[in-house]
């Protein structure tokens, strides 16, 4: 597996774990500072609200397997097809799962570091 | 304006006035054979189920406006950001309307021509 491949494996990976951890500081690093997330029903969001949103949701535990469908690399640039499992579990509620499909562009930075750009997310 | 965008431009005009006009063989004509839908709560779906899913809508009268938010790229592949108003008019039906946003991957096959190849379509 060639390095930028492997290098954006492991950004799914390390996103997957930290979001089980409750770790935002790590997920936010593992995204571009103009990064823009699209799910159904709601504007478009940056990094900002994503911070916001997942800092109102700390008490929920997040647990999610990700398979990568498609990865494509063009350059500086790639973009992955996923599909997500979700469990969601309130404090002191009931788990829930939810499963869909992501479609993510990605960039390399100047640095080397590969980071998520344009997330659209069908999770229902 | 470089040819590039201006054919990705007119790809998803043609994309949406083919759409008004019923003419399905345009739209397909316009996407990759192995093009991969993605909408929120169903599996993805490739071209054939595209064709038999609007056959199956053909009575239905879909008139949509695109904006273009964003537009990058990347040699011989690229990606657009779009937002959709749509309006679905069945037959002696009242009007409805969606809106929403889609993420775009397009790719320039050997001829030259600009080709859906990804679509995650957040429209609802």
């Amino acid at each position: 597996m060639k390095a930028d491949e492997l290098a954006i494996r492991q950004l799914v990976e390390t996103w997957m774990v930290a979001t089980k951890k409750g770790d935002l500081p790590t997920v936010l690093n593992l995204m571009a500072d103009d990064a823009i997330f699209m799910v159904p029903g709601r504007e478009p969001f940056g990094k900002e609200v994503f911070a916001a949103s997942s800092q109102a949701m700390k008490e929920v535990q997040i647990d999610g397997v990700s398979e990568i469908q498609e990865l494509k690399i063009l350059g500086d640039w790639a973009w992955i097809r996923n599909r997500l499992h979700i469990t969601i579990t309130p404090p002191n509620g009931k788990p829930a799962t939810r499963s869909g499909y992501t479609l993510t562009i990605l960039r390399k930075r100047p640095d080397g570091a590969w980071v998520l750009a344009r997330d659209a997310n069908m999770v229902i």
